[in-house]
This record gives C-alpha cells, structure tokens and sequence, in this order.
C-alpha cells in the first residue's frame, strides 16, 4: 500500500509544510532549508552516536542509531525537512557487491562488475526484505520526528551507483564504468534499467514507511558527454522517476546531478518535481530557465560556511537574491556540509535565512 | 622586440598552417588537431627523455630535454600544432614558492602563501632572467620544428595558479583558496592582478622567443561560484588578453577553462581568439553560442582512447559531427591525453580527423 495516495493529502500533517509547499511553488511565510549530509560529522552528538556504532555500516544498519543521527540535526537546528540517514551504496551492497570502508579511500566493493554476466545475474531485491533495516528506519524516524517535520527519502542515481559497482570504489577518471558504456552499450543500458527498477522499488518502499518525499543524487553525471548523460545517467532517471510517479503520485520526488548545469532542462523534463542546483549554476538562471516546472533546491558552497560569521550572512543574502522573489525555493547547500564546519556557523546560515526571506514573502 | 608583430604576417611560414588560420576562422582543407598534454607520458620516447632526466623539474628546466618532449609527437603524429613541454606552475616557482613533486601527491609548493603580507611582497620576474631556460626552450623548439608548424606558448590562469600558491598543493575543496576569495576579497584580487601581470610579461616573452600562439589552461575555474569566477577567474584571464594583445597583437590566445562551460560568452568576451571546451559541453552548442566571435577547440573525452579502435573511430566523428561543417575548429581532446593511453590508438583518433574532415573541408 502507498501510504501517501491512501490517505487525502490533506490528512498528513506535513502537507502544509513550507518543504512541501515550496516543492509545489506554492507560496510560503519563509524560505525552507534543510541541508545536504545535514546528519553527519561536523555535529559533535553525530560524532558520539558513530563512535558508539563502530562503524559506518552499522550506523546506517541499525534503525535506533540511524533514526537518532537523522533527528539531532532536526533537534539543533529545526529544519524544515529531515533526510533519512543512509547511503547510496546500501542497494548495491544488497544486491551482493559487499560494502566496506577503507580508512582514506572511501567506500569500497568486494565484488565490483567486472564481467559482463555479472550484469545479467543481479538481483532486484525485495525492499522490505534485503533493506528491511532502511525501511524500519524511516518508520522509526516518522514516529519520532515532529509531527510538521518531512522526511526525505533517497537513493543514488542509476548511472552513479554503476559507477561504483564497476569501479569497485571512488574513481578519478571513471575508466572502466566509461568504457562499459562505450564499449558495451547495450549491456550498460541493461544494467542502468535494472538499477533504475530496483530503486524504484526501493523508493517506493521508503514512501510505504513513511517517506514523504523523495530525492535521487547524481553524483557523477557531471563526467559524462552531453551524449552519454542523456542515454545512460538522465535514462535512468528518468525511469526512476515515471516508475516512482506511477505508484506514488503524491509524493514530489526532487534530482540533484551534480556539475550538470548544462542539462537543467533535460532533468525538469523527466517529470520530477524538484531540482537540486550546484553552487556553479546560478540559481536565477536555473529558475529563468526551469523554474516553471519545477521547484529549485540550494545553492550555497559549503566551503563557505568555513568562513566569517559575515561572510556566511552576505554568501547566504547573495543566493537568496539571485532567487530573487516568488515560490519554489528550498534553500540548501550545493553539495554535503563537510566536516570542518562549526556548528555554530550553521545557525548564522539558518538565522540569515529565516530572517531574510521571512522579508519578501508571498 | 616583439617578433611577431614586427615581421609581415605574411613573412611567417606559418601564417597559413591549419591551426592559425582555423584560429582566424578561415576556411582549411582539413580540421587542425593537436592535443593537450601531446608530450606526455603515453609515449615511450617520453618516459625514455623524463628517465634520462631524472626528475620532472630537470626536464621541464633543461632547454635540450624540454626541446626533445616537445618534438617527440611531432615526428610520431605530425600533429599540427606544437605546444611547448613546461608547467603552469614554473612561474610561482620562480616567484620563490619552490616547486617539487612528491610522489602520489603531484605538485606541491615549500612556500606556499600563507598570510597576507607574502601576496604584497611577490616579485614581478623578469621573464628572461627568472624564466630564461623557457625562452631558450622555446627558441630551440623553433629551430628544430618544421617550419610550418605553429608552436603554442602558454601559461596557467592567476586563478589556476593561485589555488597552488594559496593551498601549497592540489586541493579537494580549494577551501584555503576560496576562504582568500571571500574573507580578503582586496587582497585576492591584487594577487590575481599581480599573477596576471607576470603572466603578461611571460607570455609576451615566449612569443618574442617563437611562439605563434598562446594558450591559458584554467584548470579550477570550474569550482567557482558565478560571481566568484568573474571576479577573480575570469577577470585574471581578462587582463592578461588584454595586455598581451596589446603587446603582441597578431598572435591569437586560446583559453581553456574546464568545467566552464555555463561562461562560455563571458569567455568569449575578453577578447582572446579561441576556446578550449571540454567533453561536458556540446561542441554545436558552444558553436551556435559564441563560434561567430572565437574559434572552437576540443573536445573528445580523453577515455575514449582508453577503448577499442572502433569506439574511438565513431567518438571522433561523433565530435566532427557535433561542431558541424564549416570553419573554427580546431580537434583536440576535452582535457589532457592520460599515461594509460596506447600510441596506437592516437594514430586512430588522428587518422579519423584527417580522413573525415576532409570529406567535408570548406
């Protein structure tokens, strides 16, 4: 059953929400904000939570610890939405590939593709079976959360979790995930398919437990020629997003493909109700060029919350007028808040935020 | 002396070579190619001259060696462009930041800037004197060129450069670099004025020493925000066109700014002769946006040559295909050819240029 189509809109408690709003380009009283990795380490209690877990892999498999590291960001700082903490490689790692950690390196496959009938004998894991724990999760978290408060669910991008199951890890040149897509097309578009099935069915899951909205990160479309993007990483996508759409209509599912400011209106075509934006794409050209479509999400540069309390202030005033007026904002970073930041710099970024829209509020 | 303006365009040999008059958009009987990092470590004749060397610094220091690199692609491939084997990090090096190469790690400076007070004590070398070994380079690679192949001279961007100088080193998130940018807005902009001043008088130096044309690699642009980049990218690469065309203004400039693809038109408009586009931008969309004002170069991903002799056949031609029939284009690769690379597989790529182009030559 989807819990989001089951019940009127009206009766979830968060369909008044300034996230779901803005998600609709609906007028709102302020700006919403959540921020990207919201739930990570640069929040001493997250740091504490992690140390208690051991390691990352239980952190994110444990439903108790993953729903209290998703709630102290929201607890802190009051975000107008709260994501699910987990990780794009859970799927994968489910399918068989063996997730792990390196210390320096990231994260790591034991069994990377690296043959072509590895492609053809993947599962399509049953959601509530393989990644039951994600979706206990997300219950756990509904219940917890303040009653107002969103929760985003999320999984990778097909084209970047391939990336990684070829790889076998992180990449610089993504030779080998390239050469499949170059050298064996058909294989690759097989591949991109079952991963966009298998992670619908993994968000349609998260819908099921609670998720009232929905965001696919692609992290690494941005590497791909115009040609390669629209056959393999907007493909996949767009499959996600019609699968996703056909049994979850209420639920605004929102696309972040980072570097890929270029395709802006190739993403708002996909059907998907909202766009992340990358710091390197001005969000009033994005919003000229998509914002009818389309809600927009972002843009500050984390690294700016290592600066000055009046740097932060400016930066954050800066993306707010290059909005400008008018519906379908949701502030966010353009990419992860890193480690480094003072928690403290946060609030700056929040207060700035809250206090400057609340101004020019439609 | 500036040699090239002070002969008749005419009177050089080079004046009607493939590259330049692409350069000036006038029609060839075939597309220009040459590519990025044509002297590298790919070819065995390379790794045999980097061995007798020693280390990186020796090479790029010693006018023989660096001469030898640079004409070893020339003879392989009869490339029609030649560019000059250095570093866009020689220049700071002879700003006194002493460069050296750490294994796993590439470039790093002992003095990286550190405080404000080292940007106003920066030298302004003296190109012939700090940097003489690259002028004599230069003038040596001229003599033993074929007389109607074009050498290209070349610098980094101040943007590029100072990244280095600030972060001591590569960078993940340029965090150093961009806490400059926004907390010292006046300082940086000085140094970026001052990088671009040296800039000018180095380039201006390697044409009176023999170059017919200049490039400007802007390998980090791609990480700044809109505002940033004009600022301070694109402003350092402004003021060096501007100088160095004043100086020298027969001989074009190139500049290549990856991951920039969203300013092409800013680009365009400081009035430099050609662009460098990597793989992630449409070569006909950059064409239909600015090809009237500038020449167009790229943009194969440099991958593609890590794939099959047929894959790189049809790549090639996707590209030719992708700027389309008439004058401006230059081939090349979106970004620097890869250690990895098979010589052979270059014959592939060059080959297809020549044959396919020619087909269809205006």
């Amino acid at each position: 059953m989807n819990s989001s189509s089951s019940n009127p809109p009206s009766a979830n408690p968060r369909h008044d929400s300034r996230f779901l709003k803005a998600l609709r380009r609906e007028p709102v009283d302020r700006t919403p904000i959540w921020l990207m990795r919201q739930a990570g380490r640069y929040l001493p209690e997250y740091r504490a939570t992690r140390a208690k877990a051991g390691d990352f892999l239980t952190l994110a498999g444990t439903p108790e610890l993953a729903c209290e590291v998703t709630l102290q960001p929201i607890r802190r700082y009051g975000f107008d939405a709260s994501i699910l903490f987990s990780d794009i490689l859970i799927l994968p790692h489910e399918m068989g590939l063996g997730l792990h950690f390196v210390a320096g390196e990231g994260p790591k496959f034991h069994t990377p593709i690296r043959d072509l009938k590895q492609i053809h004998a993947l599962p399509r894991p049953d959601p509530n079976e393989a990644t039951g724990y994600v979706m206990d999760a997300v219950r756990m978290i509904r219940a917890e959360l303040p009653e107002d408060t969103p929760l985003i669910g999320f999984a990778g991008s097909p084209w970047t979790v391939a990336t990684y199951m070829i790889e076998g890890g992180s990449s610089k040149d993504f030779a080998r995930a390239k050469r499949l897509l170059l050298q064996h097309p058909d294989d690759a578009e097989r591949l991109i398919a079952h991963l966009a099935d298998s992670t619908a069915d993994y968000l349609v899951a998260q819908v099921e437990a609670g998720a009232d909205a929905l965001m696919v990160f692609d992290s690494w479309g941005g590497v791909l020629s115009p040609a390669l993007f629209r056959r393999f990483s907007l493909a996949g996508m767009r499959r996600i997003v019609e699968r996703v759409r056909a049994a979850c209509p209420d639920t605004p599912i929102v696309l972040f493909a980072k570097g890929c400011g270029a395709h802006l209106e190739a993403l708002a075509d996909t059907g998907c109700q909202g766009l992340g934006v990358d710091w390197t794409t001005s969000l009033g050209e994005a919003r000229r060029r998509v914002g009818d479509r389309v809600a927009i999400q972002g843009n500050l540069d984390p690294t700016v919350l290592l600066t000055r309390p009046d740097v932060i202030e400016a930066e954050t005033k800066r993306v707010l007028a290059d909005f400008g007026d008018g519906p379908g904002h949701i502030f966010n970073l353009g990419h992860g808040i890193t480690p480094e930041v003072d928690p403290d710099h946060v609030d700056v970024l929040v207060d700035t935020v809250r206090r400057e829209s609340a101004k020019s509020a439609t």
